[in-house]
């Protein structure tokens, strides 16, 4: 490609970083994929990846066509602490799933189930983007929060398909507030209360 | 087709009886689809049905691929009543997942998150052979029975989801005893604790 046909914008400049972005990290997981090795396969410069992209956790969202921006929406379920915590984290999934997010998130699950491929998409999603932050922001143990987070992701996971893919009654129409409040005591447990 | 082609263990006939059977439970549920109907959809003789599969239950686990027969499994569960009921749930389930059912099982999740018929008749099998089943010996009060079971069917299909199918670590090599540990209490919960 002539580096002329690379202006913002360019589709197929932007599509090319895309594939090998997902390449990269579908093979090497988010914390091996470098956006440098990414422009090389791409065949560009780095720079424009990150004018394309901004960052890398911009670059990866992009490249599982992620319905949300956790940057955007996590800081409001951690910030206030661990107090509350499980009912702020299913009232802010059921907020997205209700949204038209909702549908792209549905057949991301969908793709997960099928293909180890997506499988792994997810699974560094939810660990490099939603994971590894509310480490940070909830001061859990480190050494507890993979069994806490994965405890979570059952319970969650399960939530959506059941409301929102398999849709059995009734939980597919239960009223958010009273999903909220049956659920969120469940997450809360897993994520103060005692392990062993 | 001759009569005379019939014998038990023909395999003509006996796909026949399925496909028509799985078209009717799909299209009428398990509660509206009749054996008679059945039979004459196949162009057989419902005696015929039950000669090669039984009853309704084992022609509808037939019909889904069933990996396992609920009553076997279930009364050893549910007989001993709601106390500890939670972790006899999870143990029971963690047992069919890692025995050579749990690929089967693994199957018809996949396929129910991928077709709306699939995602019928995993409701059709839930509700018929599962949650009335809970019902009729658990004693739980009818009124509540759909939304407990509802909840329960959102932890144990997420547990499913992330321990055996997207597989996210440390939930998908957890020893079975901290996974029943960790989610029996969520269970129990959701069987007899409060609703409102």
């Amino acid at each position: 490609m002539a580096r002329t046909g690379r202006r913002p914008g360019n589709q197929d400049t932007r599509e090319a970083i895309l594939e090998a972005a997902r390449k990269a990290f579908a093979e090497r997981g988010y914390d091996g994929a470098s956006i440098r090795a990414i422009a090389t396969s791409a065949g560009v410069d780095p720079a424009l990846v990150h004018h394309y992209f901004g960052s890398k956790d911009q670059l990866f969202l992009a490249t599982v066509h992620a319905p949300i921006n956790p940057e955007e929406i996590l800081p409001k379920v951690f910030e206030p602490g661990i107090e509350g915590i499980g009912e702020r984290i299913v009232r802010t999934f059921l907020t997205v799933w209700d949204s038209p997010a909702g549908s792209t998130a549905a057949a991301l699950i969908r793709s997960a189930v099928q293909h180890d491929w997506s499988a792994r998409m997810l699974r560094e999603f939810l660990v490099s983007q939603i994971l590894r932050r509310a480490q940070r922001e909830l001061d859990i143990d480190p050494a507890e929060a993979p069994t806490r987070a994965s405890l979570v992701a059952t319970q969650m996971a399960g939530l959506a398909m059941i409301r929102y893919i398999v849709k059995i009654e009734p939980m597919a129409s239960m009223p958010a507030e009273d999903v909220i409040r049956h659920i969120g005591p469940t997450i809360q447990r897993y994520l103060e209360g005692p392990l062993d």
